[in-house]
């Protein structure tokens, strides 16, 4: 069963790669860009065929080293 | 309107990252982990009302700029 745990910053935590990446798309023609976040996402294989539990295991390891729980935030999403 | 493009390394292409998080969970206990693939993931806020003239230009993004399409693949959602 795979997870899926994207990590984003915060909201109003200040994020200077999404910035940069924001100011390179500006420089590079792409006017219409407004805010740029950037942030992180770890495909898991797991041996485990309860979404639920699968789920649950995903946010323990996303709570113990995926994500920093002081600056960011974690989504996780659970696939066949 | 809102598009994230998330980049992942290619099938077959090494990933280092990905592996040393797997190892890590191995050693805080988490048994169960397969394999684990690292990549990003890049909010942008377009003003662009349309869904597809938004989601062709965050793919125009991701091939000028966000993946290194020689060794990442990306896929975009737009969402309201």
């Amino acid at each position: 069963m795979k997870a899926v745990v994207t990590v984003m910053l915060k909201p109003g935590v200040l994020d200077p790669q999404g910035k940069a990446i924001g100011q390179a798309l500006h420089t590079l023609g792409f006017a219409n860009v407004g805010e740029v976040r950037a942030g992180k996402v770890i495909e898991l294989e797991l041996a485990e065929t309860d979404p639920t539990a699968a789920k649950a295991q995903a946010e323990e390891m996303a709570r113990k080293l995926l994500a920093n729980t002081v600056i960011e935030g974690f989504r996780v999403e659970v696939a066949g």
